[in-house]
């Protein structure tokens, strides 16, 4: 019988599972599952209101679209003749819930809920950025490997939050665990935290978590957060075997390893068959995530996150982002629409039929990429995005097709930057939403100059997770999936990315002392 | 009998005409002409195929529209009761026709029909730019009055296009002549150019026209260029009587006074009721145009033209001006509509209706308004526009709020710029097509910082026609038309300015290098 792993994927709207031949690399099945509550933004399935900038998840709703997506995934196997032979999961991040020491969340007890902070936070949950701000600006040396800032996404802001607004809740937290670290300990029984979410998301590190004293220092009380924690493993292990319980509840065989888990941008590392230094990978979303592995750690500014495990034993895992890329060509069509009949997704296709058609050169315009702030490498939240070279000439296409540049370029200086720190990265594999587009691959390949691999997979971060269950059961990788490589096609690109750093040294410089003042 | 007078407005599509009560100041009458040719941008009536940029006019047609526009007003007269006592008149400029000594078109002759520089070149005929071009690089010294440069729209450039061209045009040329002064001898028999014509687009102040000279160090046989014009008069001033022939033709009192012509925009100053130094008039339609007056000549950079009598005799006019502000706002409403069944109007009163329902406050984005290039006071063609402050937050109405911004912060550009020159503005009048948007002069008042007087009458430029016919038949002028005052509702807006020329600071050069390079 021919061996699967079943690759879990647990998104904002959705969880994806993917059926994986562990031989030959195919992917045999694909099932989606919306969560059943979908995501909580203005009240409690209780009723009880959230105010602003709150995003929270229902627990409940990991265990139901699981036990779902299990079930369905071995009906597949056993029409494909395969048998399962292990469990690798990938989830949002930072996306901590507070349970009880057994495990329960909070949120399904009686006594919590009503009340907010008792579910789980959603990484978009930005409720608290004054906490986040508040770490920033006492500048800990414990953030030294991510470019000096925390973020309101992350788990300490979020934690402080609770400790701050719900004492109450906080007192009855006796694990404050990543979902994914949760659902593995759902399924196998063991709580076994990973590497990848401790280390991006819990400034986790080698060397410890933050240390007491500089919690402490922070807000007294913040130290019981690390006794809620526990020590990471890193990803690619078994974490148990699949319990009784879910064995039954899934007709899955008992036993077989759960890996340890990973989060979503970085499980596609492996999913586009990238396991060595030397490799841009950039997720190419409603935002943009770029990540790189090498054998030595090097603290770079504007670098979110260098984490030991974090996305491969044994190397450092290299993270890097843009909080708009795909978001912003969104926008733009939102924009077109606005005046519109038409649906937004005519105006998109009509937008990407015309830039396919046009010669391939720059579009004569020239955008900086900070519709929702700058991450890397400036880290700045507050900076706005910029058009120029305007004229009574421009057209729709151009400005959308400059935004796709300004992405372009935005990674060009991300990947310039992740070199000052691990090196060259001559080969960039791309992956995401965007990465479907060829128009939007071709100029990627025009703006860095080098040849730009499109991975064919459209579940990169499920597949990896499936192979992170065939790691965890000790099997070798199957092969990479295909992918599309485009060339450079013209070199009237390059000129612009001394423009794009010249004007993003000076929009970088103004509109910060804009916001100072 | 009450006295009237006409006032002829020649513009790019259509002329207009106005009658116009002396005594009240009243509008009586209104007419509107097409020209039966249109603009001449693809071939020649003839079928003469034109190069790209041209625009040309053919003159028959300014007969026939004065015709047929001379006749409605008489009949207007005669309706209310009252005279016909003159008739003033405006036209584009620079729009230069080439006639015979004694006026005849060279484009009704039949030998020429056929040729394309036997027509009137319309204001925006751009094909003369290389001629200009170097006029500018020679740095003659006639351009001192004009902000060092000349214009391809202007008089010397588009007579250099003939002579260079097409020789025997330019040796059958006994008259080079605009089209207002040429009308004003058609109608009158008298061939009296005016200084607003020769000042502001021939070069000429009170010592001279270029000087043979300078125009031979040009081009040899450029100084015939001079043989073909005529000293000027002042503005207002009695050219000659109306001859029996346009009597007959039109059944207007034969040898009432016909006024030396004036430029459209330039007329627009006494249209709305200005006669005096210490006021700032802005025509704000698809371009705009800046206007004052002043005792003195103070050539300061960036004006685009001082010229002595050339708005009102007596007092030298100053003109500036951007080439988009309604242009601006038209581009974005296009773009909005490139994806909408919706007709463009639709689009444009939903903008207007959005920005006068929100809070009086800034748009939070910051543009340069130089989609068209900046004439006042870079007096660079090749700048282009650009949008700062943009996030996913950003809506189409904000950013057709930062365009309108855009316009007012470059009008307070301007308003400075002539300031160095003719002392303090505290007064400004606005009038033209977005003039006629409350929530546009409102932002233009919180802009500039003082109130914005938004003139009433729809008409300002024909108006100013009428009232130059007024002067030339020694009668008072009536009372000015009444204007809407617009104070300042929002001190946020003071803000703006100096991020403004920050940013225009930094464009303006980094753009003009990368034009060089």
């Amino acid at each position: 019988m021919k061996p699967l792993a079943i690759g879990l994927d647990f998104g904002t709207e959705s969880a994806r599972a993917l059926l994986l031949d562990l031989e030959r690399g195919q992917e045999l099945a694909v099932a989606v599952e919306p969560y059943p509550h979908g995501v909580l933004t203005h009240r409690l399935p209780s009723g009880a209101p959230l105010p602003p900038l709150w995003a929270l998840h229902h627990p409940a709703d990991y265990l139901q679209v699981s036990r779902v997506l299990l079930q369905k995934m071995r009906l597949e196997a056993h029409q494909s003749g395969g048998t399962v032979v292990g469990i690798g999961l990938d989830a949002t991040a930072s996306s901590p819930l507070p349970t009880d020491a057994s495990g329960v969340p909070l949120a399904l007890k009686e006594a919590f809920r009503y009340q907010p902070h008792a579910y789980l936070k959603l990484w978009k949950h930005h409720a608290a950025e004054p906490y986040a701000q508040a770490i920033n600006q006492a500048h800990p040396g414990f953030l030294q490997m991510y470019g000096g800032k925390t973020s309101a996404e992350w788990s300490l802001a979020k934690a402080w939050q609770v400790l701050e607004e719900a004492p109450e809740i906080w007192e009855a937290t006796a694990r404050w665990i990543e979902v994914g670290d949760w659902l593995v300990w759902q399924l196998s029984g063991e709580e076994v935290r990973s590497s990848c979410q401790a280390g991006y998301k819990a400034h986790w590190q080698p060397e410890g978590y933050p240390e007491a004293a500089q919690l402490r220092a922070l807000r007294p009380g913040l130290e019981g957060w690390l006794d809620k924690l526990a020590w990471p493993q890193p990803v690619g292990q078994k974490a148990g075997g699949l319990s009784q319980a879910w064995a039954q509840r899934t007709g899955l065989p008992a036993g077989i390893p759960v890996a340890t888990a990973s989060i979503d941008a970085h499980a596609a590392v492996l999913g586009v068959g990238v396991q060595e230094s030397g490799v841009l990978v950039a997720i190419l979303g409603t935002s943009s995530c770029h990540l790189a592995l090498s054998p030595s750690a090097c603290p770079v500014p504007g670098i979110a996150g260098i984490v030991a495990d974090g996305i491969l034993p044994g190397l450092y895992g290299y993270e890097c982002g843009q909080p708009a890329s795909g978001d912003m060509l969104a926008w733009w069509v939102r924009t077109l629409a606005w005046a519109a009949q038409e649906p937004e997704q005519a105006v998109f296709e009509r937008l990407n039929l015309e830039l396919s058609q046009r010669t391939p050169r720059p579009s004569g315009l020239l955008a900086l990429d900070w519709w929702n702030g700058c991450r890397t490498p400036l880290m700045n939240a507050s900076l706005k995005g910029v058009l120029s070279g305007l004229s009574l000439a421009t057209d729709p296409p151009q400005i959308y097709q400059a935004l796709i540049e300004a992405t372009a370029l935005g990674t060009r200086w991300v990947k310039e930057t992740l070199e000052q720190a691990v090196g060259p990265l001559p080969r960039v594999v791309v992956t995401g939403g965007l990465s479907k587009t060829p128009a939007i691959v071709q100029i990627l390949a025009n703006v860095l100059g080098c040849e730009v691999e499109a991975s064919a997979t459209p579940h990169a971060s499920a597949r990896g997770a499936a192979l992170y269950a065939a790691m965890a059961a000790g099997l070798p990788l199957p092969p990479a999936p295909a992918a599309q490589g485009f060339t450079p096609n013209s070199g009237a690109y390059l000129e612009l990315y001394p423009s794009y750093r010249s004007l993003a040294e000076y929009f970088g410089f103004v509109q910060s002392k804009e916001v100072k003042s």
